[in-house]
């Protein structure tokens, strides 16, 4: 399998597996959600079960017969979100994807102790995914939007989740940046320690074999290689990186915020850690962002032994 | 005055004000150094002390007689350090710039306790001044450089900085953001009780009648109408600051980072606190970001009040 470069690759390289993924919504009344849906029924890579009220047009639930059902149209928001975790919960559905309810309200759902979608002991984390002009590959990052400021337990997590997320978009050699302010191990930046401790679980192949792990190092130094020359640090990430850990979420967030509104970013956003992708983008994400985000989720679910399978 | 909305504009300005300023710097043999000198002269905002080793140009240094001088040419680089930030704190030059030596040897002897640069209670950070494809105008941020984590006091200092800086570029209600991952108040971020509190002294005037500063806010919403619209916030910072001020390093490190590889922003940034602006610009930085730092060390330093008198 060749790397996927761009969105318009993801969907076009979803559309040949012909093994559509189903997809729980709740409250699909927001043009964005029933938007989504649509393009991702023609393009056959996603069913949907539409939990709660939806405003998916008729025509479309008729033309799509099998690939489409509609349960408890009369539900509240509360109920629907409920319902459709139940659903994920019960195995009836690979993905969940937010529609027209308040995050706050999705969540308490999804981290429900006794109903919910986050197992005991796994770490619930946000991964993007993004295409910029500037940028000749699609690059991960993590956490701009989950955990403040993570630990170093939440961080192995976190490498983890994204080099497998790497690996499904055909990247054979996951190169992950662990970004910092500055390249020097230094207890004036305790995550820097952390790091290090990182950098030697990847050295013994804790992440995979292929697994490349390498930092501290700064945003640009992880992106551009003419800057990661002047600077003579030689490492396989340098300049190269395929996704990027930030030490805390103001810094991953201000890399969210700052490429989609002065890179021209395209961006797609998940909940990983969940027995299931969350798709949560919001009102104030592009149109185009709902779906880039529902075609990633349909690739990172299920079984990844079996996606594995699949590059080799 | 009109604000200076680019770069160019700010050059054109420095221009007009036939009030050179006195530049010392430190081993001028780096071609960036030269090459910013050269123009500076020619442009005739800027007279410069060239301190220890130079490769300035003989028809250069003949052609400005009397614009500029040349002190010490067989110093080594430390020495130079010592003799640059010696004529600097006897009042003969405005502005300190770095040539080709190591930034911590240059800091060293900025931050010498006895015969350094810093007045005591004086809080040292980071300013940058950027122009983007994106903005229509140019926008401060700090401290990407040299606070990890500001306390309250070094915030306050940090925002009496930048209005003062935004207010000598032209702006004449100086609109300051104080980012955070999300709009709320809450102790989880302990830097929004700070922003709390800073808002509160901006309401009140210390920080200048005209100045407003608003916050927690995320760097789109501080940038971008749109987005700011959508999200329903309403304030006169949002989608229309006029400079950025980051919780901690991480952050504003990735802002600058980014926006210098990603979105193909002009950047100059300098040391402020000292008691002149101090030119830190390195090799990795493109060859403008010296001269661009230079000009905005000849804007930023001497009184304040004299050049508030030219906007009035």
């Amino acid at each position: 399998m060749e790397p996927i470069k761009d969105f318009e690759g993801l969907a076009a390289h979803l559309k040949t597996l012909d093994r559509p993924r189903k997809v729980a919504v709740v409250c699909a009344t927001d043009d964005h959600s029933v938007e989504a849906i649509s393009r991702a029924l023609s393009d056959g890579f996603a069913h949907f079960i539409l939990v709660g009220p939806h405003s998916v047009p008729g025509g479309v639930m008729d033309g799509y017969k099998g690939a489409i059902e509609s349960v408890g149209f009369d539900l509240t928001p509360d109920e629907a979100a409920a319902k459709a975790v139940e659903i994920v919960h019960d195995g009836q559905a690979d993905v969940l994807m937010k529609g027209l309810i308040n995050t706050d309200n999705l969540l308490r759902a999804v981290l429900n102790k006794e109903h919910g979608l986050l197992p005991k002991g796994k770490v619930l984390t946000h991964i993007a995914l993004v295409e910029m002009p500037a940028q000749d590959k699609l690059l991960f990052f993590s956490d701009a939007a989950v955990i403040p400021s993570p630990n170093l337990e939440q961080r192995e997590a976190i490498v983890r989740y994204m080099a497998d997320a790497i690996r499904r978009l055909g990247g054979q050699s996951p190169r992950i940046a662990l970004i910092n302010c500055t390249e020097k191990v230094n207890d004036k930046f305790p995550v820097t320690i952390d790091y290090m401790t990182i950098c030697d679980m990847a050295r013994n192949g804790e992440f995979g074999a292929d697994t490349i792990v390498d930092g501290p190092m700064d945003v640009r130094t992880a992106c551009d290689r003419e800057a990661a020359a002047i600077k003579g640090i030689d490492s396989p990430v340098n300049g190269n990186a395929d996704g990027l850990i930030f030490p805390e979420i103001q810094s991953g967030n201000t890399f969210y915020k700052t490429i989609t509104y002065f890179a021209g970013a395209r961006l797609a956003g998940l909940l990983m850690g969940t027995m299931a992708p969350v798709v949560l983008t919001s009102r104030g994400d592009a149109a185009t962002a709902k779906f880039d985000s529902l075609a990633l989720a349909c690739l990172l679910c299920g079984d990844s032994d079996t996606t594995s399978a699949n590059l080799e």
